[in-house]
């Protein structure tokens, strides 16, 4: 890891968003976005993915699955996982994440919504990409759980990025894929 | 789902895969695997998704999985779920899945297999994203579990993938991201 922190962070966010009801809920923590997700954002450079829950009983459990890998066992077994899963900050609030990310930067940190939904006057994956070329400004891309991050979410976000757009009308990634999609989109060499 | 299947299809290999020891085994499925790679591959416009195993209990297992969304309580909690596990279908060997996608087609399949090495003579994907635009020649991509697709797996394949690059020397992507970014780079509209 670099001394400075790669200028673009992921918070996967369990509050607030939507159950299948539309109603506001937080979601429990799901093992593997947190393995995927970190590999992914170990690949594309990136050393800060932020796990955001207000449940205390949650952020000890995600603090027991990253220290798994990090002093328990894990950590001798897999090497490689101990990498990835050493990038993860457990938080209670958003804002608690921003100002994390933030004290590695002057310039304010930008947050990006994401969701699969399209609205209009979102960024392109093209344009936030030539962005991320200044390492000076910092973006955190904002990723939800549940079937998706509430509206509140979009309208208090800096900017809301373009959904990745399938073949056909079908278009329900996992979180997970949607990560790794957007990563190598923002991220990748080609 | 079209009268014709897309001329892209995958197969998850679980064996003759290496585990850590570079030992051949057979691996055991992983549920969400199964989901994220039918909801990736619903997304970018595939209707063949095949999960070959060796083992006669992991596939039944994996019918039970794939059978849960389609005629279980799932089919009706979530039917999105339902469409994307509807294009499973569960083989012995990988020559099974071979000749269910060849059914289909008059030119012979072609295999790509992938992996986070790199091979001589690889196949780029720029290339087979240009291959498929020829509708009637069918592509069966390969994807291990494990450590990964024995050597014997890549002498015996059609073609090798090149590896999906990251931004520096770590490149340890889940299974379940190199589909997503793979199906991306060779079906995503940009």
């Amino acid at each position: 890891m670099s001394q400075f922190p790669c200028n673009l962070s992921i918070a996967l966010l369990h509050y607030p968003v939507y159950n299948k009801h539309r109603e506001v809920v937080t979601t429990a923590l799901t093992n593997l976005d947190l393995h995927d997700i970190a590999r992914a954002s170990r690949t594309f450079g990136l050393d800060r993915f932020y796990i955001v829950t207000p449940s205390v009983d949650q952020r000890i459990l995600a603090e027991k699955i990253a220290g798994h890998w990090q002093d328990g066992w894990g950590a001798t077994y897999n090497t490689d996982r101990k990498e990835a899963l050493s990038i993860i900050k457990v938080c209670d609030t958003l804002k608690t994440a921003k100002a994390e990310f933030q004290s590695f930067f002057s310039k304010e940190v930008k947050t990006v919504i994401t969701g699969a939904a399209k609205h209009p006057g979102s960024i392109g994956f093209n344009e936030l990409r030539h962005s991320l070329t200044d390492p000076e400004q910092p973006f955190m891309l904002l990723l939800g759980t549940g079937w998706g991050l509430t509206g509140e979410c979009f309208t208090a976000a800096g900017h809301i990025l373009e959904p990745i757009q399938g073949t056909g009308s079908y278009n329900h990634l996992s979180v997970r894929s949607a990560a790794a999609i957007m990563l190598d989109r923002l991220k990748g060499t080609r």
